[in-house]
């Protein structure tokens, strides 16, 4: 198998874990331990190159920093082939905050800049099986989830979004049964720690996250096009955990594909393609978790904007100086800094970014104008989301989830 | 967990062995380590009471000779409540051998007898994660094998055979989840010997077995109708395992359905009933097994008049003793006589089959003369059973197999 766990003596980076003594995560040496390739300006510049469009901020800037057999995806579409995309998300809570948001908004760029597929999976069966709720409850917070996913811009011509107990069935189903016939029991312990104590509910999800990557699980989407490549945007900071940690906060997916690529040439599809993000930070710095019990730890997209002021005032970790002459003297610490990060996923416009980065760093720039100019992209990032959101009606939903061709999703 | 394993000294019955060292299994020490109930004669002369349908011959001979909380299933029918039944086959071989087609005998008197519906659940997905067998060719013995079951002569009104590969989904699959997040890998090893080299399909089935004891699986035949008992007519000769034992020839049921039972009332179901049939002996006696690789074993539905005849007559074990002389002297031992034992399943008459037994026990019958009378029960049976089966129709398999209400089912 792939799979490995990352643990080097500085920093922990488990499927059970992450921590960063030191607030920064080395993303190199994570690139190195979990065996992965550096996205680099040479495959931003050929993605542009091949698509016509300019990168998304989250190639320029390395958000997505890493991936798994990328390049054959380009080399198949420099040749004329197509793949399609897939992602997805466990619908635990009724509100997503901008974390969760970053591999959709890769995913709309990657559709419209390469005119794709894309299936979008909503785990509603994994959060039934990890969390105390019922199932009735995991459907209609799917449901309510696919509003939030669908308010990200994707074209309904291009996109399948599917609920697990909706749709495990017939050719997904036969395709959980193909991986769950090649992974044993041993196998899952080396990745997730599964251990006698787990139920078996645990056991299966695995395959069923697994399925999407294979093309034939969707044969109203690729009738007889078994050997189509999948390339999926994972957010790698989805760390944790499966049946260990109850209070985990979203099951890590990169484990779960690095499985999935080992199965694939056993039961005769192509490995799917990874692309993988950088952690996005909780407020209070990327040595600790968002979490749902603390609404605090992160922004959400329902925030208003004086919730967003607040919170970025008042939990946003700064590497500012303990006084003004001080910071004037020695500045900010970038690699560290929230407000900075946040910056680095959402202000789009390049040029100030470095700007405010080197005016920070420089001690000019202070803190609180920081976080003003952030205040002001996140307003209006969730202000936009809300408004997009408000337009989704229950028939969108229902014509993204229809069980239906979608003739010209390659067009 | 009621599930226990049953290991006298004198012999031994798990879901992974049976043996008898004298050929002959103690079913009264078997219902007591099993911990079911005695189907006695009050209870035969109840079922008959209640339906005013004469007891079938494995009902007053004590074929089915145990049960759990039957007793249930006929207050309740006394009180005016219904019930359903399910079984099932795991579709392995092209042509069922006489073992096979107890439980649907038995069940097809139970259907008419009650006038109830019934499920049947194909377990292609079993028999794809447990042999060496393409998904395709496990769905194409399902569709083979339920063929040979409507032959048995069930009532299209009142039956609903599915293959999990097609059914899985929906109110199915939410069942299956509901069983699966209240089994615990421990809980397996306990029942199966699930072991870490396991492979996790074969961890998730127990799960997709359970489901059709509930009847929100059904929702196109039970809909609200949640609280629906179930009777489960089970061949405890179905015997073997999971994991262990690669070249098993069937699954144990009831392991799985003392699995089902403890799990029922944590998810808000009654707990199925069960009754249970004695072990149907291969030719060669009751020690030994029924082998799709040894043709000589078992009597195929498949076979000819000319084959039962020289199987019986050939490899059929035989208590006679080594002398006419001898014979006439001691007699034929029934308890371990396979011709008896087999009379004692398929020949309809009880006055004649006690005259017979009777006769060869006192020696005034010989060996030949009763493989002669079971020669002629036997190949009308098969003859019988293959002029039905004939008739059966594509056509037939798929209204059997719709997914649609049986308005009439109780009926």
């Amino acid at each position: 198998m792939e799979t490995e766990e990352v643990a080097a003596a500085e920093q922990v980076v488990t499927p059970f874990e992450v921590s960063a003594p030191d607030g920064a995560i080395d993303y190199d040496k994570l690139v190195d331990r979990f065996g992965c390739q550096r996205i680099d300006a040479a495959i931003v510049d050929r993605i542009a190159r091949l698509t016509l469009c300019p990168p998304h901020r989250f190639l320029r800037r390395g958000i997505f920093f890493a991936h798994r057999d990328l390049n054959k995806i380009l080399d198949l579409y420099e040749a004329g082939e197509k793949f399609y995309l897939y992602t997805g998300r466990g619908p635990s809570s009724e509100s997503l905050h901008l974390g969760h948001l970053i591999p959709f908004m890769l995913t709309k760029y990657l559709q419209d800049a390469f005119m794709v597929p894309l299936v979008i999976q909503l785990t509603d069966d994994e959060k039934f099986l990890w969390k105390n709720l019922t199932i009735a409850e995991c459907k209609r917070l799917a449901r309510e989830n696919a509003k939030d996913i669908i308010a990200c811009g994707f074209d309904v011509e291009r996109t399948f979004i599917f609920t697990d107990i909706n749709y495990v069935g017939g050719a997904f189903f036969e395709n959980v049964l193909q991986v769950a016939n090649h992974v044993t029991l041993n196998n899952l312990r080396g990745i997730f720690g599964t251990i006698l104590e787990d139920r078996i509910g645990k056991v299966i999800f695995p395959a069923i996250q697994a399925a999407p990557s294979f093309p034939s699980s969707f044969p109203h989407l690729f009738p007889g096009n078994d050997q189509l490549r999948c390339l999926i945007p994972c957010a790698i900071d989805q760390f944790c955990i499966i049946g260990v940690v109850s209070t985990c906060q979203d099951t890590a997916r990169d484990p779960y594909f690095r499985m999935t690529r080992d199965v694939a040439p056993k039961i005769g599809f192509q490995k799917p393609s990874l692309i993988e993000s950088r952690f996005f930070p909780a407020l209070q710095g990327e040595s600790t978790k968002m979490s749902a019990s603390d609404p605090n730890s992160a922004i959400y997209v329902t925030d208003s904007s004086e919730q967003i002021k607040a919170k970025v005032n008042k939990y946003a970790f700064s590497s500012g100086q303990a006084s003004v002459e001080l910071h004037r003297k020695l500045g900010g610490n970038l690699d560290v800094d929230v407000p900075i990060k946040y910056l680095n996923f959402f202000l789009e416009d390049d040029d100030e970014l470095d700007h405010i980065k080197k005016e920070y760093s420089e001690g000019r720039m202070l803190t609180g104008e920081v976080k003003q100019r952030l205040i002001a992209v996140l307003s209006e990032l969730v202000a936009r989301h809300q408004r997009a959101r408000a337009q989704v009606t229950e028939e969108m939903v229902d014509a993204f989830m229809a069980v239906r061709p979608r003739p010209n999703m390659f067009g």
